[in-house]
C-alpha cells in the first residue's frame, strides 16, 4: 500500500459572505474577506491516492490519467473563475479553504478508479491550508 | 552601498481587459484572464532598496518604517481588492504584472527617504515575476 | 470532519546541555549544539486543528481566534529569546525540537475551543522537523 | 510518542520499461520516461522516525546516527547513480517513485534501533511524491 | 524598461568527463559526476528578457509566444534526455551547469523577438546556479 | 563571463545594541532584537562568483574549492555561535544583516583565486534579505 500525491496550481478569486447576517455581522466575522468584488489566491491542490503497485508498471496509479481526472474535475472548472459566481458548489455556499476542499473530494472520488482517494489538500497561502479525508 | 530586501504578500483579484479591442481581440491576446468576473493571485511583493550602512544602527534603513511605508502605500490599496476596480491606477490601464510593478514604484519612490529604492519585483506566481528599476 | 493548519515563524536561540553528564559526555552527545552561548534558528510552527466545518461561516476555526491564540501562547513566550533561559518550559529541560513540540501541544491545546488540537509541527530548519499529535 | 524527519537529497537518472511489454506498449505506457539513455531527479528523501522522547537527551534518535544509517543505506547507493544499472532492486523492477519509496523503506527499516521506521517520502519533483508507511 | 522572468523545469540526466584527461585526471576533478552511467538533476531554468510596455496589451512579451519558444527551443531538446549523449551541444563539450546556461542563451536569443533576452539562470540543485547574460 | 551561485546555511544567534545609546534609545530602536540574551536564525548565504569558463572543465570555479572556502572562512567562524560573542568583526560591530554581508565580503573576497567574488547574499530570514557587491 502506497500513497502518491500531485499537485496542481489553480488561480481563483472569491469572497465570504452570508446572506442571513446582517452587514455588520459579515464584516465582523469576515473582515476584509467580505469585499464583494473579491480578491484572488494562487490556490496550490495536492491530491492523494493510495493503493498497491502494479508490478508490470511500478505504478499505484496511471500519471496521465490522474492528471487529466483533476484538470477536468477541478482545473477547468475553478482556475480563472470567481467561485462565488461561477462554479455551481459556490452559488449557495461560502467558498472557504475548507468547502472548496471538500468540493474537490466530491468532485475526484467518483471519476477516480484503480487507486482510492485518499487526501485532499488545499493551501490558501503558503501558510494556510486545509486536508479533506473524506471523513463524515 | 549595501541592497536590503523585504518581502510582502498581498492577494488580490484582476482581469485583462482592453475596451478598444473588439471581443475576439480581447479572448486571443488575453485568454482565460479576460473573464470579467475576475480571478486572482497571492501577489509577493520584493522591495530593495540601496544606501550605505549607518554606522551607529548597522543598518542601511529602518525596518520599522520601511515596512510602514510598504503596508500604507501598497498594502491597504491593493491587498483583498479588485485591482481593475478599486485601484486607481487600474481603472484605465490593464493591471498586468508588468503594470503592477511601476505602480508600485512609483507609489514608494517618493515616500522613502534614508535609503534609495533600486527595485520592485512582483511576483504573480512562484513561476512568473517582474522587476522595474525606475528605468524610463 | 477537516483539518487546518496554520502556519506561523519564531526566531530564537538555544543550546543543549544535560548538567547530569560530564563535559566530555555533554560535548560527544550534543556536538556544537553544546555551545552554552546559544545559536539560533528560524523554527517554523504549523499548528493543525480538527472539526466540523461550520455551516453558517463555513470555517472549522474562527482563523482570527487561532492566530490569537498562537500568538498570546506560543509566539509572545518564545518569539526573539533565548530558550534556555527565559521560556519556563526549558529551564530545566533540554529545548530539543521534539521538547518544543511538546510544549507548543500543552501550551495550546487548554485554549482552544471550537476546534480540537490534531498536531503541532516545529520544524527547526527546512530539513529537520518533529510532529506530535498529543499522544502519550 | 513523537515523530521526527529527516530530509536528504540525492541526484539519480532511471527510466521505465517493462522487458515483457512491446516497444509500443513501453512507450504508450511511459511515454518520454522510457527513453533507454535515462533522464533524472533531484529526488527529495524525508524519512520519519517516531519513539518517545529520551529524557537525557530530549532527542527521540540520535540525529548523527539518523544520518549516518540514511547516508550508508541510501545516498551512498543511490546518489549520482543510474538507477536501472547501478541499484540491485532496480536490476529487474522498474525505478518509478513507488518503488524507490519501498526499496529505501526495506533498506532502512533493520538498520534503526532507538526509533521505529514510520515514513518513508520520495519526491521525484517538488510537484509529485510517494509516501511508504510499510503497509502490506 | 521593465524585466520579466518566466519558469520552466526540465529532467535530464548527465556526467562530467574530458576525454583528453586520463582516468585518474578525470576522477580527480569530477568526482562522482564522473560516473559514466549518468545521473540526473530537475533543472529550473528563468528566462529573463527586457523590454517596454506595450500600452494596449500591458505585457513586455506576449507570454504565450514565450513559453512556446522556451519549450520548443529548450525543453522539446533538452527534456527527459541524457545530455551527453542526445543534445548537440553536449556531444563534444562538457554539460556543466555553465555550459547549458550558455547554450540555452544561444537556442533563445535569436528566436526571441518584440523583447530582448536579459539572462538565462540555471538551477542544477536548489543550492547551485548559474547565471548568464550573454557577455563575453 | 558567467555567474555561478552557490548557497549555504548557518545557524547563528545574535542581538542589536549600541553601547552609546541609552536604554530607551535601544530599545526604541531595535525593539525585542535588543534583547541581551539573543536570539537566533537559520541564515542562508548565497556566495556569487564570476569568470570565463574554463574549457577543459567546463566550470568557472572549482565547487569543491569553493565550498572548502566558504566553509573554512564563513562556516567554522559563524555557524552554532553567538555572533557578538564569539565572531572578531562583531566584538564592537552590530551584527545587522548588512554588516554580516560585508563581513563576509571581506572573509571571502581575498581567498577567491580563479573566479572574481561578485556578490554576497544573505537571508535572515526568507523575507529579508541583503545584498553586498563589494561597492565603497
Amino acid at each position: 500500500m502506497v500513497y502518491l500525491t500531485r499537485k496542481a496550481e489553480f488561480a481563483a478569486s472569491h469572497y465570504y459572505h452570508n446572506p442571513e447576517f446582517t452587514p455588520e455581522q459579515n464584516r465582523a466575522l469576515f473582515g476584509k474577506c467580505n469585499n464583494p468584488n473579491g480578491h484572488g489566491h494562487n490556490y496550490t491542490l495536492e491530491v492523494t491516492v493510495k493503493g498497491s503497485v502494479d508490478p508490470t508498471s511500478g505504478f499505484v496509479v496511471d500519471l496521465k490519467q490522474l492528471k487529466d481526472v483533476m484538470n477536468r474535475e477541478v482545473l477547468d472548472a475553478m482556475d480563472h473563475r470567481f467561485l462565488n459566481k461561477e462554479v455551481p458548489e459556490f452559488l449557495h455556499q461560502i467558498p472557504t479553504t475548507e468547502n472548496i476542499a471538500i468540493a474537490i473530494w466530491q468532485r475526484l472520488a467518483p471519476k477516480l478508479k484503480a487507486a482510492q482517494l485518499h487526501r485532499v489538500r488545499v493551501y490558501e497561502t503558503p501558510d494556510l491550508f486545509v486536508d479533506f479525508y473524506g471523513e463524515a
